[in-house]
C-alpha cells in the first residue's frame, strides 16, 4: 500500500488518472485516510454532489494481510445526508484487493462533463476507465453480473443502483462479497450520491497477480495473529453469539432492555420482536434447508463468521441474512414481524443501492405521516419500489427521514445532522444516545457502540436507564472506534479487546509485527483523538456547532414505555464529550 | 394597543385564549414586537412545527392610526424553511384592524389535541375559537368568501390555504386586502406551515366599533404627516415610478443592469424581459378596460398606491397585478415571458397560500432536474397545481428550492440558509448579495434592499460590480429596515427617507407626535440594531455560524453574463457586517 490512485472525471477529454506517492499520507489506512483526505483536500463549506467535493475509498491499515479480520473498507466525502465529513464502512471483498494491488487509496474527484455512467477496472497493470450507457439505471445485483460476464468470477466490484445514480442522499455504495454478490454496503450518509455525481457506477477490481502483503516481521505476526484469532473466539460474543445467530441475535436482548425503538421510536418494545429475532430467523433459515443457519464470513480472513444466507420460501437465494439494524428498520421500527417481507425489503435496499437504516427509519416517518400503516408489509415493499423507479414519492423517500418528515410535515423524527438513529432507543439506552448526539458522522451507532456497556456488560457496566457516566463511556468508545476504523479491522473485535487485555495486546503485536512498528495502547488513543479532532474540525468549519450535537427535542420530552424514561444527559455534559 | 391576544391551542378541552397586559413587551411593535416574543419565549432549538413554537403576529407601533402607510404587519416564529428566526411582512387590511381593537400582538402556541381545522373570530368583544371541519382544504379565496358570507363585507382575513394545512415549508399567510380578497401575503420562510401546524385556518378580525388610535400630539402629528405624504409623492420612485407601473418597473431596470436572474440564475438578462416588464403589464391591463393600469394601496391609508388589479383575457379579475418579484420568479427565472400564465400562477399561489418567491425558484430548480422545460409555462401551471393536489411531487415543490434540490439531486440551488434568493443576481449587484448571506432571515431582498444605491443611486451611489463599500451598504439598510418593520410602515417610504433629509425628519415628528416621545435618528439606528442582535442571538443559539452567513459555492465560481462577473465580497467582509 505505498501509492494513491486518483481519478480526476472532470477532464475535457475524459477522465484521467494518475499513481501517486502517498507523501503526507503516508503510514495512514481506513478511516484515518479518508477523513485526513477530505479534511485536506475538500472545502468544508462545498456543495455534496460538486466537483469540490472527492469520494475517498480506502482499504485499512492491515488490509490485504494475513491477518484476521482485516478486510474492512472506509469510504469518506462531505456527505450529501449530513453536511459533515462522511466515515461509512463495509465489508466485502474488495479492501483485501484493492491493498494487495498496493493502494492505500482510491480518490474520485471532479465532476464528468457528461451524464453518462462510467467503469473503472483496476489491476496491476493501472486503471481502465471507459463510458458504458449499458449500465445505466442498473440495480446492484444486475451490474455485478455483468461485470462478472465481462471480468470473471473472480472480480470484486465496488457499485452503486439506481439510488446512487439518481444522488438520492440515503444512496449506499456496495461492495461484492465472497460469494460476488453485492451484499456488503457502506451504508450511511449517502456516499452512493457522490460516486453517482462524480458519474462512477462501477469500480472492477482485478487482484490476479497481486500478492498478499507480507509482514516485517513474519515470526512476531504469526504469534500474534493466532493469539489474536484465540482471544475472538474465547469470547462469549464473537467465540458464540455471533457465530451463531449473526448479528440478529441483539433482537432479544435489545427488546427485553425496553431499548427496541418500535413503530417509529414510539415505544421501546415490539411485541412481535421474538418472530424476527436471531433465533427465529435461524429456526426459519434451517427448516428452508440449504446452509440452514450456517454462517460464513463477508469477507476472506474473518473468523467470526456472522454473516448468512436467506433463502425464500422455494429454497431460492434471496439476499444475505440480514442484520439485526436491517431487521430492526424494515421490522420492528415498521411495525412489521415477516422475516420474509424484511428479507425482501433487503434485498430491495442492496439492489438499489440503499442504506437499509435510513430506509426502515424513512418508511417508518412516512407510515408516521399516514401513507401507509404501521405493520403493513406490503405497503413497505410498494414504498421501497417507488424509490427504485425514481418517482416523485421514491425520491422524497429515498433523500432519507429529515427531507421526508420536512415533506410531509412529521415532528416525530429520529434523526441527528440529518442522519436516521439506529436500532437502540437512546431514552432507554443512554450511552448510544450520547454518541448518536456528539459523534462527527450523524447518529450512528457504530461510532461509540455504548450498547456494549450498557446492555451487555463488554468493558465494564453503566447502567442504562442512568445519565451517568454516559458521557465518558461514549467518549472512551469513539476514540478507540475511530482508531480500529483505521486498521481495516471489523469492529466486532472491540468486544474481545475490551474484555481481554491479552487479546487487546494481541492485536497491538499484529499491527507492530505487520508494520515493523512497537505502538502503545497509548499510541492508538492517539490515533482515534486525532481522528475524531480532524473530523469534528471540519464539521465546524462547514457550520457545526455545540448545537447541532443534540438529540431531537422530542426525546427529552415523550417517556419511552415500558421504562418511562426520557433521554436525560444534560447538554452541558453532551459538550463534555469532545473536551478531550 | 395596550393588551396581547394569546391563543392557546393545547388545552384538553380545546383552545384557550386569555388577554394579556404588554409587561415587558410594552412599546414594541411589527418586526420589534415579533422577534422579541419569538427570542424570549420559543427554545431556538425546537422543531418549528411542535407545540414549543408560536406564531406572532404583531401591527406596526403607528399601525391603526391615521399615519399614511402605517398598515404593514408582522409575522414571526421559528421558521420551517430556514431553522432560524423569522419575520415575514404583509400589507392588507388586517394590521389596522388588529391595532384598533387594541391588539399589539396575537399569539398562537400549543398544538392542538385534534387534527381539526380552527376558526378564531377577534372583535370588540374577545375572542372566539371553533372547530370548522368545513372549512378543510379550502383554498384561500373560498375561504374568505365563506368569512365573508358568515361575518359580512367588512372583516379581514388573515388565513391559509392548502399549502399552510399541509404545514409545507413555502406555506404563506394572507392578509386580506380592501377588496377582501386573499392578495398580501406573508410570503417567506414558512409561516404558513406553523400557522398549519397551531391548527388555526383563518383568524376573522372584525374592527366594528373600534376606534382609530388617536395621537398624543394631534396638532404636531397631522403636520408631520402631511409633510411626510408630500415627501413621498415628491420622489420619484414612490411619487412616480411606483404608482405609475407597480413594484414591476423594475424589470427593465434590473434587466438592463444585467443582474436580472434568468432560468435559475443561469443568466443575468432575459431576452423576454420587455413582454412581462412594468409596462408591458400596464398596456395589457389598459387594453383590457376596466380599472386598467390606474393602481391603488394593498391597505387604507397609502398614499404611494403601486398594488392593481389583472384581468384575464375575458374582462374578469384573475389575481392583483401580479409584483415585480413574483413576475420575475415565475417569468425571468422560470424563461416564461407569458404575462396571463404569471399571473395565473400568481393567483395560484394566493390561493393555495405560497411564497411567489420560493416557488419560482423551486420551480426553475424542477426545470434544471428535467422534469419540465425552461419556459413551459403550462407546464409550470401543472407543477404548481400538484402542490394545491398535495401529490408527492407537490410535497417536494411546496417545500422549497432546498428541499426540491436535494431530492432532484440539482447542484444549483440559489439559497441561503434554506430560503430562496429573490429577484436580483448577487454576482451583479453584490450590495443584495450580502444582504442574502448575511441577515438572520436567509435570502431575503427586504432585509436590506441595497439594489436600491447599487442599481438606482438612491442614498447614494455604490458600484453594483464592485465588493468595495457592500458591506458598509448592507449594514446600514439592514438596521435601517429593521426599524421601519416596527413601525409599521411600508418599506417603500425607505426610498424618500433615504435621499430626503426633511422627509425622514417628518417620519420621526410622525413617530413621535403620535406616541409622544422625542425620538432621534440615532434611536432609530439603536432599535434597529436591537432587532437585528436579537435576531442573531436566536439564530446563534439555533446553531447558526458565520460558515451559514454565505451565499452557495457557486455563485463565486460560475461568470454571469453579460458582465462575466462572480460574487467576490470576501467572507471575511461578510464577517464584518454584523461587527456592530
Amino acid at each position: 500500500m505505498d501509492k494513491i490512485l486518483r481519478i480526476n472525471m472532470s477532464g475535457a477529454d475524459g477522465p484521467q488518472w494518475a499513481i501517486e506517492p502517498l507523501g503526507a499520507y503516508a503510514g495512514l489506512g481506513g478511516r484515518a485516510m479518508t477523513s485526513t483526505v477530505v479534511a485536506a483536500e475538500v472545502p468544508p463549506t462545498c456543495h455534496p454532489l460538486s466537483a469540490e467535493n472527492k469520494l475517498v475509498i480506502a482499504p485499512g491499515l492491515l488490509s490485504g494481510s494475513a491477518a484476521a479480520m482485516s478486510g474492512r473498507i472506509s469510504v469518506g466525502c462531505k456527505s450529501p445526508l449530513t453536511g459533515g465529513i462522511k466515515e461509512a464502512n463495509a465489508g466485502g471483498q474488495p479492501s483485501q484487493m484493492l491493498a494487495r494491488l498496493g493502494y492505500a487509496a482510491l480518490i474520485l474527484e471532479g465532476a464528468p462533463q457528461e451524464d453518462t455512467p462510467y467503469k473503472v477496472v483496476i489491476n496491476k497493470d493501472g486503471a481502465f476507465i471507459s463510458a458504458d450507457n449499458s449500465l445505466r439505471m442498473l440495480g446492484n445485483y444486475d451490474l455485478v453480473e455483468k461485470m462478472k460476464a465481462e471480468f470473471g468470477g473472480k472480480v470484486g466490484c465496488i457499485s452503486i443502483g439506481q439510488a446512487g445514480e439518481m444522488k438520492l442522499a440515503a444512496a449506499s455504495i456496495a461492495f461484492s462479497d465472497m460469494e460476488q454478490r453485492p451484499t456488503r454496503h457502506a451504508g450511511r450518509g449517502g456516499v452512493g450520491a457522490v460516486m453517482g455525481a462524480k458519474g462512477v457506477k462501477v469500480i472492477v477490481v482485478d487482484d490476479a497477480g497481486a500478492p498478499m502483503r507480507p509482514p516485517k516481521d513474519p515470526v512476531a505476526f504469526k504469534a500474534a495473529n493466532k493469539a489474536f484469532v484465540a482471544g475472538l473466539r474465547k469470547h462469549p460474543v464473537t467465540g458464540q453469539g455471533l457465530p451463531a445467530y449473526g448479528t440478529n441475535v441483539l433482537t432479544n436482548v435489545v427488546n427485553e432492555a425496553g431499548g427496541y425503538p418500535t413503530r417509529n421510536f414510539q415505544t421501546g418494545q415490539f411485541e412481535g420482536a421474538s418472530r424476527i429475532s436471531g433465533e427465529a430467523l435461524a429456526e426459519l433459515e434451517n427448516n428452508r434447508g440449504g446452509e440452514g443457519s450456517a454462517t460464513h464470513g463477508c469477507h476472506r480472513g474473518c473468523v467470526i463468521r456472522c454473516s448468512g444466507t436467506f433463502y425464500d420460501k422455494n429454497g431460492r437465494f434471496l439476499t444475505k441474512q440480514p442484520e439485526y439494524e436491517t431487521v430492526w428498520a424494515h421490522g420492528g421500527n415498521c411495525g412489521i414481524d415477516d422475516l420474509d417481507a424484511i428479507a425482501q425489503l433487503d434485498r430491495m435496499d442492496d439492489d438499489f443501492g440503499l442504506d437499509t437504516i435510513e430506509m426502515g427509519a424513512t418508511i417508518a416517518v412516512a407510515m408516521e405521516s399516514g401513507i401507509a400503516q404501521f405493520g403493513d408489509a406490503q405497503g413497505a415493499i410498494r414504498l421501497l419500489e417507488e424509490v427504485g423507479k425514481g418517482t416523485p414519492l421514491g425520491r422524497i423517500l429515498g433523500s432519507g427521514a429529515a427531507v421526508t418528515g420536512k415533506v410531509f410535515g412529521v415532528e416525530r423524527v429520529p434523526v441527528v445532522k440529518g442522519q436516521s438513529m439506529p436500532a437502540y432507543d437512546p431514552r432507554a439506552v443512554k450511552g448510544i444516545g450520547v454518541t448518536y448526539a456528539t459523534t462527527p458522522m450523524g447518529a450512528d451507532h457504530t461510532a461509540g457502540y455504548a450498547v456494549a456497556t450498557n446492555l451487555l456488560s463488554i468493558g465494564g457496566q453503566v447502567d442504562p436507564l442512568s445519565p451517568k457516566g454516559q458521557v465518558e463511556l461514549s467518549r472512551n468508545l469513539q476514540i478507540a472506534t475511530a482508531a480500529i476504523d483505521a486498521t481495516g479491522m471489523c469492529l466486532f473485535i472491540a468486544f474481545p479487546i475490551l474484555d481481554q487485555p491479552d487479546t487487546f495486546q494481541s492485536l497491538l503485536d499484529l499491527i507492530n509485527g505487520f508494520a515493523g512498528l512497537s505502538m502503545t495502547a497509548d499510541d492508538v488513543t492517539a490515533l482515534g483523538r486525532t481522528i475524531l479532532k480532524q473530523e469534528r474540525e471540519f464539521n465546524s468549519a462547514a457550520g457545526f456547532t455545540k448545537s447541532h450535537d443534540r438529540l431531537p427535542e422530542y426525546l427529552s420530552k415523550e417517556a419511552l414505555a415500558p421504562h418511562g424514561v426520557v433521554f436525560d444527559v444534560s447538554d452541558q455534559a453532551l459538550d463534555e464529550v469532545y473536551n478531550f
